[in-house]
């Protein structure tokens, strides 16, 4: 909260004319939100830290969103820029796309990334608004700045989608830095990001004395083990590939008492959006079965969702043109279609798309690494400065 | 049909009168009956080998139970016998307590006890019924023999009970040879039978190549392979034993093809009837939980069923009475409540006894022992003499 | 440690010679313990709260049991009484006999139970120990006071038994007040106890992205999701009652990543040691094919044991007579065999017995109420007294 | 054996240079053999039936293989071709690629293909023979057939690969009509075939009777149900599609004993032979993990097996040239890498470019359908005669 009303501060301050909010996020569809009291408790926190309170009200109850727009009242394309702030101070990121994640050494600490100072996606986004109110009088049409709040498991962009926040977009470009492409290179279109389902389940069964009444219980952790072996036994499907996962099984509270509780945390994945519903289907299949076989209560929370997208060629080849023109970029693939994580910015690209717009998702290469901060962070800035640049180009060849 | 058929010609001959076949068995409760074509085949064989043609017409379809009724027309209890008729050419018993089948020496050949001539239980009813022709005059009441068909898995005394054929009736003796009882001893009651129930389920899904289309198939070889294994964890039960068995399980038809057919031949048992039942129960969500896991259909046929049953204390008394009375019964036990297999019998007991009745299941030691025929042969006549003489000596007590 | 050091100091000033500590417990078989940094913590808390320094530091490292002798230096039977301390301060019992976690309202929060002053047993041995001392001299043989420690899971007695603490004793007295016998009454053999065993098992695999390197990954929540299922799939045994439980699974750290890391806390039963014996064998080779099926390493940690044991008949008979004679006694059992949960004083009982001595097991009923406490304090000192009654006139009539 | 004389007889007529049987196949690798009865009922059948006697002695033991060689004596390539007669007479074909299977209308009576007449494929054989003699002067090398019997499951060329039948071969051509290409076009080089598994699995544990004594029981139909729902459970690989399947389990002979037998048929697939590699591996694993758990013994047997090969360029560029050529080919694709079952022809196309030769498989499309066989036959015989004048056009071009 207090990012996103520093945030809001600056954008407004530049002349962007700004929604926030529940304006901008559909609560239907704003899933896994931090319950109340964590919410209250980092409002608190946030007013206490310098969180500018005149914008701050906004984002009560963790709805973060930010769409900044700047319009030029001249006729002319709506082009909107995806900016995630999943790296913000609230918590590392958990993205399957966030280095420290993949590799296993992201901090179990949460709230440890404030030393940081800035973060990438967000100056990059600021940066550019700043170059688009510079130059906002040769410009035509509107240009939406979409802060998205995302800290973990795909969350945000379906809220903000269903909210109609891109519904008039033209051309949508979403961005990101890293996830291995090296420093100095781009690509246009990056593809590959498989549907992803995120999933919760608890199993509610009744507790008795396995010694005196074992016949009495209900037993929620068997529920809960058979769930899993048979979810990990969902056959692959042969138009693509398939992912799943039980990462977490938690049940009973003691040796002698049969189990009345277990929770599950599943992924499912898919090349396609329709092949991740058939792995979420077939698991929501079994955990109904699980459920059934051992008379206990089941609930299935979807935490999480992600589908897949792909790029249009034609919005890519001028990316991918002006990035070819750019001194600074040493090398740019027009399309990589290589297996990726997921991602939730598929939701406005397909929204987009849906309409009739175009949209892709673009990677500028960086030399992301742990440990050496001050050195990185020199490189960092090269690359977020040259992200600001190109995506400033793009607007004037799509204007 | 053929040995019913002869058994029925000389009980006629014999004066008593006769009640056979659907008269004494209710359709609804005669599980696991041969198909038509099998019952039609047999029925063909026993024409053609010796079968009493005037009575077999009462036996078609397979409904072979005998009521035979000795009516003195003097003031008097009902008394009866049960003899199973369940060691018959027709095919080797596979009952519990059938020592060949519990020792795993039992042929597996389908009618190879024919060459063993007479039968012990039958012959002991047919002497039994001669013995209460020739002393009609000096007895009271009725005398009723029920020749219960039951070759295997408990199948034929709940149909007749059904049937009313023990209504009427005040004091009931069901009675067995062997079972392990020493030769020459007596045991008046008999207790300790497990309930049991004998399913046999079917899983239907749907077959689909497993390399090209994995995913069209609906697994039944998986639900099956899922019930079998959660079958077996079924809690136990703190009021007394339970047992849980999935002897069989055939799925599939071929090594590239997702099955579509899963079989389970199952047997719950429980020290009483209200445990089995609670076996049973969870057995059957089991099995209906695995069916949705994996989306098939499933269809659960009880082929078989007896209870549990505890003898009236003063029948029993009365039987070891007359068996301590007896010079050739060497020694005579009241009450033997060790664990014992299963018995349909318990359908009678249970019937005369709620109908304010008595009931005991009595044992004839004897050395029932395979290979050496005609020696044993001679040991097992005189058990049946034994037996014959003891069952008319508690007739005349009870008249 | 405190209350050790407390007891410890007033059965010196009473006269008993004391062992204490790593004397009366042999290490190897001390179960369970807890580890180096909890014992140092608790010592610097026993200190601090009045534990008596000169016998505390027979308690270091956490062996808390003490053997205290009154030797009347004349002829006669050594009689000695178990005294178990399970319901001290420092965490709540979680004994099965325990009436709180039987009905499942005992304290989540460990060492709640402060508040109750002295406990039941370790004040009934305290209060027998006064009136032995009191009555020495007209006392023949040896008397022994065992406090033993047994916070959870069956874990003091057998280290005290394997360190001979009962190897010269005549007569074993273990008691027990309570656990669902109604105020007033007694029984002087209770019988009945399963054998246990709590296992920890520990798999560790190797964790991998599930999305990125699934392949990688040696999945540990699948191996003990595997191992649960198929050990309550073990099956029952012919010769008595069995049970067996996962109270607990605990598998994983996030959603996306394959577990490397899973506990299983399991009990099983069984109605002799050797049923115990065979379930606990069967349960282990579940858990190795677990581990192999799936790559894993694994540990299992017998953190808790007790067998089954039987009363001696001739003592309880003693036990019983002056139970009878007793005014304050309402009504006395001879011997109780109906099933109750497990009791580690069965390895005092089964060393006495094997070295021909006699050995019991006695329980004094009482309404053990939660809720009203003063009020309910009042019936349990009467209860108290009268266990110390009684136990003196046996020493009495052993004399 | 019949087909395999008479096609060995009528190359022989052509002036072939013969190896037959053993002489072409090494043992170890002829995996799924039928056993020694069967085939000396099939050699009995088949010398009554028209098989060539003079040839017949070769194939008994049922290695039915035979490399035709012509050399014309004169310096060039080794060129060889591989004919499939796996859809002889014998029994149809149960490969991936077959339509008829792939789709399931595979007549489920062995040996009803008689009425066929010809096998399209060994009729490409032969008739690429005859007009090999007839133009032996105008070539130059030597020209392999060999005729491959395989008749199910992915058995019969590796075992002609390790008897080193390709090792002097220069260019190898597998072909095969179908598989869905349309009529008149031509695949040069067919990839996309998933490397291949098939495990018959037995485990064989010890029955006991299941109400009586169920613990002296090992049993072989839970360590099979366990197994299978495990093997399900096998991760995806990352680097590529994977597939797993057991399409029978067949286990017990009881419904109240305790299964000792239990068979399993699996068929993993890998998208690389590597990949293939790992998932049989897990299996093994998995398979190992469930026989220690249930203490039951287990055997797992190869009886198929096939590697993912992938076409030399070059040699499919040459055949690509001669169908563009051909008037009476409509359209030629010179690579198709969609996916597709498996093919043993693998093993000597792995063979062949191990040893610097190069290798392809292609596909003659046509309309292979079911029903209308007159007419069909028309069509398929156009097939053959463009294959058979196609595949020796290759031969000049590489000559």
């Amino acid at each position: 909260m207090r990012t996103a009303s520093i945030v809001a501060s600056i954008l407004d301050d530049l002349g962007f004319q700004l929604e926030m909010g529940r304006q901008v996020m559909a609560s239907d569809y704003f899933m896994g939100k931090p319950n109340q009291e964590e919410t209250a408790a980092h409002y608190q926190w946030a007013l206490e830290n310098g969180a500018k309170k005149e914008y701050i009200e906004a984002f009560t109850d963790g709805y973060t969103g930010i769409v900044a727009t700047m319009d030029t009242k001249k006729d002319g394309p709506v082009i909107a820029f995806r900016v995630d702030m999943d790296a913000l101070p609230i918590h590392e990121s958990e993205a399957d796309s966030h280095f420290p994640q993949k590799e296993g050494f992201r901090s179990a600490v949460p709230n440890t990334m404030h030393a940081c100072g800035h973060d990438a996606h967000t100056t990059i986004g600021l940066g550019l608004a700043s170059l688009i109110a510079e130059n906002k009088d040769s410009l035509k049409g509107k240009i939406k700045l979409i802060f998205q709040p995302a800290e973990e498991g795909t969350r945000g962009a379906r809220s903000m989608a269903e909210a109609g926040v891109v519904d008039d977009v033209d051309y949508l470009i979403a961005s990101h830095v890293g996830t291995g492409v090296p420093d100095g290179h781009f690509v246009a279109s990056k593809n590959g990001f498989l549907a992803t389902s995120k999933l919760d389940v608890t199993f509610k069964g009744v507790s008795s004395h396995a010694g005196g009444n074992p016949e009495e219980g209900k037993n929620a952790l068997l529920a809960a083990a058979s769930a899993a072996l048979n979810i990990y036994a969902i056959p692959r499907h042969s138009e693509g590939a398939t992912r799943i996962n039980v990462g977490e099984l938690h049940a009973g509270s003691g040796r002698n008492i049969i189990a009345d509780k277990a929770l599950l945390k599943i992924e499912t994945r898919g090349e396609t959006t329709k092949i991740n519903e058939y792995v979420k289907a077939q698991a929501e299949a079994v955990i109904a079965g699980s459920a059934q076989m051992y008379g206990v209560e089941y609930e299935i929370q979807t935490v999480g969702e992600a589908i897949s997208a792909h790029g249009t060629k034609e919005l890519a080849s001028v990316l991918h043109g002006c990035a070819q023109e750019a001194s600074y970029i040493k090398e740019s693939i027009l399309e990589d279609n290589s297996p990726a994580g997921s991602e939730d910015a598929t939701f406005f690209m397909e929204r987009v798309q849906q309409n009739g717009g175009q949209a892709t998702y673009c990677i500028f290469g960086t030399e992301l690494a742990a440990g050496h901060h001050n050195e990185k962070f020199d490189i960092n800035e090269g690359t977020m400065m040259n992200a600001v640049q190109l995506l400033f180009e793009s607007i004037k060849k799509l204007n």
